[in-house]
């Protein structure tokens, strides 16, 4: 199983993803989900990937070939907005899915796969995308301003609550790493270590990069702090008036 | 969709179901999910369903009917313990299952459903089962001392943190009324009313029945001071200590 989040807040982007991809409950590994294209000072994107994970190596494997394609049509890299980057990762998706979707289909293996996908191209917005196994996207807005994928349920409500677009960047990765810390308890095969980067907005590089590891001694102080702030808050909260 | 709960402390036992269900998005109906058998002094019986409606309605027919049966087998009202009404209730699911499952799944229709069944019988254990499609069950523990049914990941986390053998049968009332709170914030399939219903252990009798509307002024009051304490909570830990 996977994890992954995108967050899009005035500031900029957070993106997280966990490191642990499963075949079946005995063949776990270490995977990486989160990468990162970028020519400082003119644009960067961030991906992270969940799903079967031959597919979405493959269309980040082709998004990395195409690079050295000379159309603006294939290549991220000349890509004129945000809006052309998601066309072009949704083509790769569609382009994998049609030469090896099927066969694994057949196989009775889920071939669906899922993409975190944004950034920033010049002086256009930045973006956040998410791309679905046909490669059609849809894009966040105020309204909802993060995407999930892989096990997404568990580490819902704290995004929901706390999550707008006047948080701060810093918060926004803070409640990023609370989300998968609430995932990380509830599904075993969500694991470190996790990917976390965080991007300014107009600034066209990346923010801050960090990869915690289990024993990360920020990440056990927050999950400790965490679970004790929410036995507090179940304290505080009267019992109902019920005559037993 | 569903989401129910049951919970089993020392104290005794918990159950709470939501009351809307769905057949497609646009088909929302009400209809009680928990069931109660009881004979005050001398045994109770509490059920919460989830999964295909046309099923579990069947399974509680089936059980009420069979109440007037000769034989202890089948009557709920004569097993000699909770061992023995849980193969009852087992045994009911798979009837109903082998009648109706083949020709709804030839519809391409879901025929899963799950029942959370706890109560006592004399001087016997308070015990919590979790029974499912095939009409097998599984016994709550001291180390999982909950079950859920229907949509259970939002919920679960709270659930995690605060359970235990040792939490008071009110308290055990208020984890639940707060999983209901996260589950129906993210998932509106799930809705009010909430049925809830606390048993104190060797009493044989039910010890509170509380029916939740949405606008109910404890749970509307728990539900936001839940939301303004995992805002404190979030607030209160120091964000990352990352240069941006």
């Amino acid at each position: 199983m996977t994890y992954c989040v995108g967050i899009k807040v005035n500031d900029g982007l957070v993106f997280a993803s966990d490191s642990r991809t499963n075949a079946g409950v005995d063949r776990f590994s270490i995977f990486r989900k989160m990468f990162v294209f970028d020519h400082p000072g003119n644009r960067i994107y961030v991906l992270v990937t969940a799903g079967n994970l031959s597919i979405t190596q493959s269309v980040v494997s082709l998004l990395q070939r195409q690079s050295s394609d000379t159309s603006a049509d294939h290549d991220l890299m000349k890509a004129q907005s945000m809006f052309a980057a998601a066309r072009i990762v949704g083509r790769a998706m569609r382009d994998v899915q049609e030469r090896d979707g099927r066969a694994i289909k057949a196989e009775g293996v889920d071939h669906d796969a899922s993409i975190i996908f944004g950034g920033q191209v010049g002086d256009g917005r930045t973006r956040l995308y998410q791309i679905y196994t046909p490669g059609n996207f849809v894009e966040a807005t105020d309204d909802t301003p993060y995407f999930q994928i892989g096990e997404v349920k568990y580490g819902k409500p704290v995004l929901d609550r706390i999550i707008t677009p006047e948080t701060s960047l810093i918060d926004a990765a803070k409640c990023a790493l609370i989300s998968f810390d609430s995932t990380m308890r509830s599904n075993l095969s969500v694991g470190p270590p996790i990917d976390v980067l965080l991007y300014n907005a107009d600034s066209l590089k990346i923010g801050h990069r960090a990869c915690l590891d289990a024993d990360d001694p920020y990440f056990s102080a927050l999950s400790n702090r965490w679970g004790a702030s929410l036995n507090k808050a179940f304290q505080d909260i009267d019992p109902p008036n019920w005559s037993l």
